[in-house]
Parts: structure tokens; sequence; C-alpha cells
């Protein structure tokens, strides 16, 4: 991990740990440059990515303040590294429904820029967030990036084991989100009838080198899943 | 307008207006200082500010490349200035259905910090996206802070009002969101049925210096809202 997101990660935890309220002001640079003991360039960085987050705010000529979330148990939105992640510790696991390597259709071929005839691992999971059914998932890689897949990695967090194991940089990634009224196809995977409401993502991620790896399609269980947003003033 | 955020819509515009395509490059810092005249730490923070955007992606010792979205007519759900600002130009308008001072319900008073009988302003809209209907909008602003508010005012953009006019910065924003079924009482504002589908979010908004001044609660409509969230390397 670079120095500048070790720091906001460390920054970030005490936050949490020492339960600091919303508008507390944390240390001037000065201090933060002698504590963690690296140049003014670095501290930029690392409250930039914490601006980012939604951890802190910023003031010029004023200083840098605490952001809390008043309510836990909601996804990150913007979190781009799989939600197994999140602070909030959510107990996440699937069921595979299938895990096989096929020819693309046109819409997965042209957003992971595939050759003709390439093939891509797809991976279909139902997702569950403290034992109810968050999602059903449709995901699918670029097999000459993702080079290996199996049904015990696909069971878990893919993403932690594209970071781990296969040492790739997720770097970010496009949302596109619209409800939806579920059908006779995905309503009996979400235990739930016809006609109800679905939130339904498809997402293409992108290694930090700006190349997709990753385009997936979710349709979310609307009684057990809630999201958060928090734009930061990087966001106007 | 500060330096760094003018930079930062004039690097923007020139994307748009040559239409680059995602991955281009972008010309070197060396470069950019000077084409504007500023100094190293005002580029960066222009950078900065457009990585959050999903404008571009900075590869460390790489260089720094466009990020192109594929896809327009969906609303930013990370822009926090009120999505009239959005470079899609969506054609946006209210029916004013309330506007009057009230003394908030609990909610609303402990997100706006109310004092003991304190009023604040109280909106109600129904908001159009190219002439059909987007969303029933109720909104809750700090009088102290949103000192007037009138019906030709509440008719358009609130926030191009608050910035203009009263001259506030707002910084930052809090959206909670999770799916409905619709109900007697919202589904006929948005011309649907209960038990239709709805994409209910509330959000609080703060000015630049951490005061929140708006709390709202929105609902979607399911067929004529989407919306996109571009993730950057800062949301790591």
């Amino acid at each position: 991990m670079l120095k500048y997101m070790e720091i906001a990660a460390d920054i970030e935890r005490s936050i949490v740990e020492e339960d600091l309220k919303q508008g507390t002001k944390l240390p001037k640079f000065d201090e933060l440059i002698r504590k963690y003991g690296v140049s003014k360039s670095t501290i930029v960085k690392a409250l930039n990515i914490l601006e980012g987050r939604g951890a802190i705010y910023q003031i010029q000529g004023s200083g840098v303040f605490v952001r809390r979330r008043n309510r836990l148990g909601y996804i990150n939105m913007i979190e781009n590294q799989g939600f197994t992640t999140n602070l909030d510790h959510f107990d996440i696991t699937a069921k595979v429904l299938s895990l096989e390597k096929v020819l693309p259709d046109l819409e997965v071929k042209e957003n992971l820029n595939c050759q003709e005839g390439e093939e891509v691992y797809h991976v279909k999971r139902i997702r569950y967030i403290n034992e109810q059914i968050l999602c059903v998932e449709e995901s699918f890689f670029k097999s000459d990036i993702v080079t290996y897949l199996n049904e015990e990695i696909v069971m878990g967090s893919i993403f932690t084991y594209l970071n781990e194991a296969l040492k790739l940089n997720i770097g970010f990634s496009d949302k596109y989100l619209h409800m939806i009224k579920l059908n006779e196809d995905n309503s009996p995977l979400l235990d739930l009838k016809p006609g109800d409401p679905g939130l339904f993502i498809e997402e293409l991620f992108y290694l930090s080198s700006g190349v997709p790896f990753d385009f997936s399609r979710t349709v979310y269980h609307y009684e057990h899943s809630q999201f958060f947003v928090q734009s930061s003033s990087l966001n106007h």
C-alpha cells in the first residue's frame, strides 16, 4: 500500500476508534507531517483520499474536520472495492449459480473490449447480507486479466482474490442504475414476486491502468438493500 | 470561483468540446503549469477535483488520462449542486405543491440542529425532467441560513439562487437511499399506482463551513429516472 493510503487508513481508523464527532477539528498539517514523518504533499494526498471518501471536510484557511455518517447498515455506493471491505463489516456470503467460460454477448464484448471469439468468465451468484438475500449478480471477467477462477474463489470476495492473489490493482468504476419491476426470471431468485421493485445496477470496473476487466449486472432486493452516497466538495 | 476550480472546469470543458476518447492522455504537468500560469499545487488540486468527478484518472509515473461516460441521459448521483447544473443539460422544471414556514418534525429538527420552536422553510415540489415526472421532493431549509424563499424562486433551481443571490457555498452532502413500494399518498403525485416501485432518497446538504442547511426526502419515478455513479481511485 502506498504511504499516503496508509496514512489515510490510519487517520480514518482513529476517527472511528476514538469515535470523533462530526465537526471535530483534526491536527494541523505541521503536526501530521511530524507525526507520520512525511512531506506535506503526502499529507495533502492522504487528506484528499479521505475527503473523497466522505470521511473529512476541509475549509480553506481554517482546517480539517471530521465527517461522520449518522446511520449504519447502509452499503457505500461510491466504494469500488466490492462491499465486503466496508467498515460496517456486513456478513456477506454467496451462493454460486453458475461459473463457466462463455462467448460474451455484444454489450459485454463492447464494454470489455473483447476480441472476436474471445471467451470471458461468467459468474452468476446470489449474494446474502447478514443471511438475507441481498442481490442476484451476473459478472463477466476478461480472462486474459482474471486468468483463473474456481468455485471456492467465487463463493467469497472475488475482489479480495484479484487483489491479493492475482495482484491486480482495481482502479475505478462506472455504475448505471435504475429501478425495475421484477419479472418471472429474476423474482424467484430473490424470493420475491413478479412486479415487485428491484434496483438494477450495471457496473464496469477498471484496473488502475484504465483497462476494463469486469462488467456486472446486479438486481438488488428492495427490502434488504439500502445505500449511502457521501458527496464531497471534490464533486462540485 | 477559486483558480483551481476554474482550471478544472476549463479542462473538463475541453474534454467534452474536443470529444476526447476514454484513455486519451492529457498534457503533462509542466505544460498545464505553463498554460494556466499557476503553481504545481494548483494543478494538483484541479486534477484531484476532476478525478473526484470521474472525468480523468491518474496513473502514478505515467500521466493523466481522460474518462468518458459511454451513456448519456443519466443523473449524476454524486454531484451535490442540484441536478440542474449537470453537463447533460436536462430540461428540469418544477410544480410547487407547498411553500410555507413550519415547525419541523423530530427527524428534520435533529438533522438541521434546530433550536426548540425554530421554524424551517418547507418546500414540496413535483420535478419534471424533459417534461416527464421525475420525482416528488420535500425539502426543509434552515431559515437562519436560507433567509428568504418565494414561489418564483422555488419554481426554478433553489441551489442556483442560494449560490448566486444568497452567496452560500454549498459544500457536501449525505444521501441515504432505498427502494419502496408507492402508497396511496405518493403514487398519485407521480401518476403511478400504489405498489409500483419508487426510489426513496433522504439527503442532508451542508455548507462548505460544515453547517447543515437542507434536509430533503425525495421519491423518484421508476420509469423516468436513471442515475450514474463514477467512483475514482480516491474512493478506495
